[in-house]
């Protein structure tokens, strides 16, 4: 097969992580007779730093003819503490999910059997979870009009969702519960929230098509509480884009590590590939910081293209490298394995 | 003293633990020769179920009448799965926050000693965590305009904050912080939302006449991580509405069982107490519901009145049927205790 990817690195420990997808890749193109073909462009802090663009225009046309995005962190603290900023690194992340039409985002969530000692959670809590987070990516407050007074004393954000957008989300995470345990649980706050009484009543017409899915619904307050208290009981959950950026940050807990968790937005026609971490400026250059979760999103890759047997082979090897403790200080604190040296054990292993 | 308490027991398990509370008062009252005076009223379901209206004036009235309120708890599932319902249980509690002004809940996070094991988070995760959560209740989302088209295919909500909405609460838990260990998290979203920018900057402001509190700025995607990973790195956390509610229901793990943790809500003249458990509606009537919440609330009560040796009496008692391990099915699955017999217990102890 023949893939050309767009590789973002982006900002922070980015770069390094995404190195090491890449190296994996190379290692899966060789083994198995692929070509791909990479190609590196700017997003985030460090666009707006050469070009002062987040997302430049060669940046956005360079995802949108390509076939899939591999995008490694975004995000600078130099523009986190200052509410006056005007041009932002997650403004460049914002503007290609909407540009590429990402309107799912897609977390897996599964401790790994050798790192269940790893989660600030007890064994018997987590050993067995394995849930499928979709998040709604293209929608909700973080696309609705946002306004400032000019005294800059009332400021104001909206949230804004229609059938449409819900519907197509819901068909993913209702197809993706037939494959699995059947079982969707909807996040939402239709107690207080207009938008999720709409989510409400349209996923449950969607589920109508689906019958031999179950369906339940929880308030977003509670869901953050049973995600901790049983997450074996959840299947599929299906949320709004800002309640599913807070949940499936906190269920990556359950996996002992937000450094192993991929991430995969679809659109109609376009697919990107990232780990769920931040930039992490403060592990930047010092080669501590975890690849496992780009190299995982490297996996998603592969199998989104059909390439399941390959992304097996860089299962097994992140497997291998877990069981032989070949990971960097977040999963053993006292481990002298960097991010360099857990990727080359990984594309060695393919 | 002389006190005059509204109480609204509320739905589902509401009316069975606000009982048990009011036991504790009344016995507080017979030792330390206090005069307690309580005026039922309704709110909630049953509010409308009898009047059509979640919160009658009357209820209303007596509120802003009295010095204190106490609430059970509110919220029926016949509303929530019906997305056309035109009146809901909700509605009540929103306009009660409004109408009495109660623009902070705050919400005290700590492990009991004798429940450390109930907790799904290992030992060292959350023995000596001891946070208190500061969430602003009567602006963002919940208030903000609603939207839903004719056709019923698009909806919104508005999330408003103002300078003075933020800088009123800010001051509350930076004194708060004050008198804790001196540090301060403000939780938003300001990567992406105008009004968490607009947070981080008023709340920025407020901390320059604190230079004795250390201030930090956390996003709510890693906070509700954090919460997990290492909740001993907090002291007072301050955020907006809606993360609070999630977050604060998400804290209540640590705790080992969200049967524990009382609220209460601030104005500039009145207070309510309440349990942060909802109405839990499965366990009505069955004398299964875990008191605890609301006695704590009444403890809360007493000390906001300045009762601070009657409030460590019921701390002291309820403290006491944990390590005697009566306690209710949530703590101790094998129980042969119920609501009523914790609540003896406590109210024999006084
Ligand atoms: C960087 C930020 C804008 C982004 C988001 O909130 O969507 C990130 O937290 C994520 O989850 O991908
Ligand atoms: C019942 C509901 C409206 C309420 C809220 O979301 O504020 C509850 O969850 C709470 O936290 O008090």
């Amino acid at each position: 097969m023949n893939l050309k990817i767009a590789v973002l690195p982006g900002d922070g420990i980015g770069p390094e992580v995404i190195l090491q997808a890449k190296k994996a890749l190379y290692a899966i193109g060789e083994v198995y007779n692929h070509e791909f073909v990479f190609e590196e462009a700017l997003m985030g802090a460090v666009a707006i730093d050469k070009t002062g663009n987040p997302l430049p225009e060669q940046t956005l046309n360079l995802c949108l003819n390509t076939d899939a995005v591999l995008l490694g962190a975004i995000g600078d603290p130099k523009y986190d503490n200052n509410p006056n900023a005007k041009v932002r690194p997650e403004q460049g992340l914002l503007k290609l999910r909407k540009e590429l039409g990402l309107f799912a985002n897609i977390r897996p969530i599964k401790p790994y059997k050798a790192l269940i000692e790893a989660s600030p959670l007890k064994r018997e809590i987590i050993e067995g979870a394995d849930f499928t987070i979709f998040r709604e990516l293209t929608g909700g407050a973080y696309f609705g009009a946002k306004t400032l007074n000019e005294e800059g004393t009332h400021a104001s954000d909206l949230c804004e969702y229609s059938e449409e957008e819900i519907t197509r989300i819901a068909h993913l995470a209702f197809k993706s519960a037939q494959k699995r345990r059947k079982k969707l649980t909807l996040v939402d706050k239709a107690n207080v929230l207009e938008t999720s009484r709409l989510w409400r009543k349209v996923v449950q017409k969607v589920s109508e098509e689906y019958s031999d899915v179950a369906l339940d619904f929880l308030f977003v307050d509670n869901a953050a509480m049973q995600l901790i208290l049983n997450p074996k009981q959840f299947d599929v959950i299906l949320t709004e884009n800002l309640f599913g950026d807070i949940l499936s940050d906190e269920a990556s807990v359950i996996t002992g590590s937000i450094g192993l968790l991929p991430s995969v937005s679809l659109g109609e026609k376009n697919a990107l590939f990232e780990p769920i971490h931040g930039s992490y400026p403060q592990a930047k250059g010092k080669n501590i910081a975890n690849p496992i979760a780009s190299i995982l999103a490297a996996a998603l890759l592969l199998e989104h293209f059909g390439l399941t047997k390959e992304a097996h082979v860089v299962y097994k090897a992140v497997e291998k490298a877990i069981e032989y403790k070949v990971v960097t200080v977040d999963l053993k604190p006292d481990s002298k394995f960097g991010t360099n040296e857990v990727g080359e054990f990984v594309s060695n292993f393919i």
